[in-house]
């Protein structure tokens, strides 16, 4: 092996520099050494990397479509993985076992943060060949120790998985968001919101229920390390969808687009739901279960959390956006597109950052973030900023997703923190499956009662189907490892999303062909592709029009008659359809261009008029009390310009 | 301050969980603690960097020109730094002294890796309400402590310097060199090479001379802990420059495009110079100075590496250049220019890993990976990925540049390894303007005895001028602070990178019209901002032309008979350019595109032809012996196709 021999070397190199006089210089060779290594890890992931992406052009070329870019990721993963593994690395690295010093006090119940090390500890100073400086090195924690034998390639090989949520899921989840297709979204949002709310609800808990009854049937060893909370969080994290696969080939075949949004709609917003799960499971642990048992407070305590968690990151993220829109509408910063994007990128990333520090959820607030910048940020773009800021994301997407899917391949092997058990992944496999049916099934079915026209058999079959697990479900299982319940159930997370990536995602194809279901309508691919010009006419099995909800229509109103004139240049200007007595403030919050343009320029141009402009059903003039029920009672005693409703 | 309501509630948050039951909760909450004090972190640089592309939004729009945006993102860096270290943070991280446990030998000349704390220590279990498991915790090096009160804020506010080499300088180089205008870097090879190549070293070599002298001088607490190593080390990090300031003034006004090729050339080239040049000294302490004196032998061990080191480095880089260009012409990943994009992004960065895996400098690599990759893939690519690849590098370039000058600022005042010594710093100042002037002055002298139009007195005041110290010195200076020499280096760094790009940065203009530079000519900002479609009119004082050296003539020809012609689509095909016997290596090696497409259509679109088919001094067509001179013997024993030679 090649990188046998460049560790040998680079162990030579240690051995010879360490033979140099002075600890500087020898820290100085460390500190090199290290440096390589992680270069040598970051090389590895990107040749992997590339052989995916050339492995892919081969197989679009040839027109393979048993298997998807992310199947061939961690398969690619796999191998490296087992090579990493099995090649034997000779790089050791020194340990040696400490005690505290006598006569330390210190907090009994967690391991502190930092050892102080005196070098050379209690020795006297030898003179001659070594001299040392009497100096002291500080030491951070990094975690139980498992496996006695792991060396620095095993460790390093992995990463921190807090890069998995600060670095590779919110450009993923973002991106989500932001090239969601909000027509077809909207439509179906109803059974996107039951599958994805309810859905995932119900399939943590069944998950959970029947794992911990699973374990309770298994030897003691590993019944006795589980409690029900554990089992509650595994089914949480395992419910998430990541139908990849299926979506590219839904694309690729251009399959009906209500099924491809309910799919893709469930997928999103189910990750949030998921995490946000995960979360109130966790602080239910921590906050509200002092003897382990189960209290009906803490029970609504949790519920609160996730209720509050969910709504707060939503509300952060959907705010970041519109701030995002406010700054690009009242700047000039779109004559400079790199400024521009500069600034895109930076509020997006900040409304992830802001909901991580107010202990929210970073994710939910992207993705509410994604979606806000693709519905009205996007509008005061310049051309060159909408086309850097699409491509750049899509550029990161496609990177991150699948340097995940390599690199849940590659930790199979490398990872020291894994624990496997047979019969943890043989019922992890059989109820994670259920889970989903569950999920699909009876919802489908309580949705059908008022859904016209209903999602077919054959649709609900294809929901089950895509319940592909992946790169949310793997974060959330490696973010924590500390116990071996935990390091039991990122092993099954593991094996689970990698067969149901490889297997499912390779026979998603047949499955079209096998549930029969219609393929080769309008031009999906392409609406897909370009998000923003979406034009397509509507799909066949039509789920919205005559089934808007009042909500919705109250939404549309307020969303074409107050948001939009307010956070982009569309028409109509706030100055027309606010209330007389605020013409001041809407005056200042519309632009020239606001005014000067004509009706049609920007309607034709508007990334997502087609959420409510093709609905006959919204009214072309709302009554502001629709609007502002609570402005009435104080419209009196506001001093308005034109005085006429006094 | 609401950072510090913030960490309050962790405080209390942390202490609340701590009185929960169980180890592994706790470490589940001191991992949730230390992902929120990350994601703090990111989002002060975020927020700083946001208000960085507002302000520089608002200097834009009113043509303020006295403050660069890199000089602002050390302003606001420098108070949001002076913010966090004084506005005090409450939280602390526990820490215990140990020692090792009794009968442990362990190597005496470093610090273990890694240390094993057996938790609770040598403590009976205490029954009830601690049911600590008993375990064994892994604790990794961290670094000497310096400050025993440094807190986790301190601590976490800065970065691991690796991330400097890994993450924020590749974008930046690799940017530089795929930006290059090439034609008038040619053009000023000469000129440029001697400041880049000889102009650094030497100046690495007045600065560590003076230096020492200067130290000599001092206290002698400072003077004993430097060698003449230590100080000459100082010199080649102080050396390069990064006129970023300068070369945006320079684009505005129009300025001499020779005048700005030199002073961009030379900056983009002594990066790499430095880097090579410092690694070599620390080579040489620590393989060949065994005494700490001179010696002949080392010395020159030193040069060799240095040599070595940058040429094979180059090398790597442009293989990977030419490696990437061969993918794209011949496979046709260009029908998926996502795909496309990814792995231009990917080859590129691995030109980095790989040089830095072979011991090599992954940032001379990447800069000449990008040179190939502008010069030859970038004709291979679509349209939409020319867009997206220079797009997304001007982006990653951007937001690196003025992260990397905000994280200068806020260090600063949260590194705890800094050590402020007046004097050092005052030698520091005036060292390195003396070296930036023992580098312009008696080399413009040297270049002009041979070169016409000579380059006049006011741009070497200029070039002198334009001497700021940027993210290269930084960087340098802050990977390696494990001496208090080391850390006094960092600090006198830190302190001339700002001043010079604060202070000279902010002068700029007005030394241009001091020195009665003409500005306003061509249309140079267009040109520098598209580099790729370089058709300005020769500038005023052309340098190039008759004196282009006999070296040059035969690259060029090299260059657009062979290479063109092998890693890219453009005309003339090998088949016409490759002597007789390697036709069918030629005919392989030729697209049918090369065969069928006009002689003309490929030459207005391709990227650099401006640097050799304008020349009227390159021969229309080649002796084949003046670029194959080895091949001339064995011509005779290989069976040709026509025969001819034979």
């Amino acid at each position: 092996m090649n990188r046998n021999v460049v560790f040998t070397f680079f162990l030579f190199c240690f051995v010879t520099i360490c033979r140099g006089s002075g600890t500087d210089i020898a820290l100085d060779a460390k500190a090199t050494l290290l440096h390589r290594i992680d270069s040598l890890n970051l090389l590895i992931y990107t040749c992997l990397l590339t052989l995916t992406v050339l492995t892919i052009w081969v197989f679009k070329h040839r027109r393979v479509s048993w298997l998807h870019e992310t199947g061939l990721a961690v398969i690619y993963g796999l191998i490296v993985g087992a090579i990493i593994r099995y090649a034997g690395s000779t790089n050791h690295i020194t340990h040696i076992n400490v005690n505290p010093e006598p006569g330390t006090t210190y907090n009994l119940s967690v391991p502190p943060d930092m050892l102080r090390f005196h070098f050379p500890a209690s020795l006297p100073i030898t003179p001659g060949d070594s001299p040392i400086a009497n100096k002291t090195y500080a030491y951070s924690f990094r975690g139980e120790i498992v496996n006695v034998e792991q060396n620095e390639i095993d460790l390093k090989a992995t990463f921190d998985p807090e890069i998995f949520f600060n670095i590779i899921l919110p450009p993923i989840i973002f991106h989500a968001g932001y090239c969601l297709k909000r027509k077809y979204f909207f439509r179906n949002l109803g059974a996107i919101l039951t599958f994805a709310m309810v859905g995932t609800a119900l399939s943590a808990l069944v998950i959970g229920a029947l794992m911990y009854g699973c374990v309770q049937l298994m030897p003691a060893s590993l019944a006795s390390s589980f409690t029900f909370l554990d089992t509650l969080y595994f089914g949480a994290l395992i419910s998430p969808t990541d139908p990849l696969t299926v979506l590219a080939i839904f694309s690729q075949l251009k399959v009906d687009v209500n099924l491809y949004a309910m799919i893709f709609g469930e997928s999103v917003l189910n990750d949030a739901v998921a995490l946000v799960l995960s979360g109130a499971i966790q602080n239910y642990e921590t906050r509200y279960s002092h003897d382990g048992g189960f209290e009906i407070s803490g029970f609504l305590g949790a519920i609160g959390d996730f209720i509050g968690i969910f709504s707060l990151s939503l509300l952060v993220g959907a705010l970041m956006g519109c701030l995002t829109a406010l700054m690009t509408k009242f700047t000039h910063v779109r004559d400079w597109p790199l400024l521009e994007s500069a600034l895109f990128v930076l509020m997006s990333y900040a409304a992830f950052l802001i909901a991580e520090v107010c202990e929210l959820t970073g994710v939910v607030a992207v993705l509410f973030c994604g979606i806000c910048q693709a519905h009205y940020t996007y509008n005061n773009l310049s051309s060159d900023s909408r086309n850097r800021t699409k491509q750049l994301f899509e550029l990161l997407n496609f990177l991150a997703e699948n340097f995940i899917f390599t690199y849940i391949g590659v930790s199979m092997f490398t990872f020291p923190k894994h624990h496997f058990d047979p019969w943890f992944i043989i019922a992890g496999f059989i109820t994670s499956m259920l889970g989903r049916a569950v999920n699909i099934y009876p919802l489908s079915f309580l949705l059908n009662l008022g859904r016209k026209p209903p999602i077919p058999v054959n649709f609900q079959h294809m929901l089950f189907f895509s319940g592909l697990r992946g790169a949310m479900s793997f974060a959330l299982a490696i973010r924590n490892t500390v116990s071996e319940a935990r390091q039991a159930m990122l092993t099954t997370t593991s094996m689970i999303v990698i067969a149901t990536v490889v297997l499912q995602g390779g026979a998603a194809t047949h499955a079209l062909d096998y549930l029969r279901i219609p393929t080769g309508q309008g031009s999906n691919e392409e609406s897909e592709a370009l998000p923003y010009r979406d034009d397509t006419p509507r799909g066949g099995g039509d789920a919205g029009g005559g089934q808007k909800a009042r909500l919705a229509r109250v939404w549309g109103a307020l969303d074409s008659r107050l948001l939009k004139p307010l956070l982009t240049h569309a028409r109509p200007p706030l100055t027309e359809t606010l209330p007389a007595f605020m013409r001041p403030v809407a005056r200042l919050l519309t632009t020239t261009h606001q005014y000067t343009q004509g009706d049609n320029t920007l309607r034709r141009t508007d990334s997502d008029s087609d959420l409510c402009i093709d609905d006959p059903q919204i009214p072309s003039s709302i009554d502001p009390q629709q609007l502002w029920p609570g402005l009435v009672d104080t419209r009196i005693s506001v001093e308005g310009i034109t005085g006429s409703n006094i």
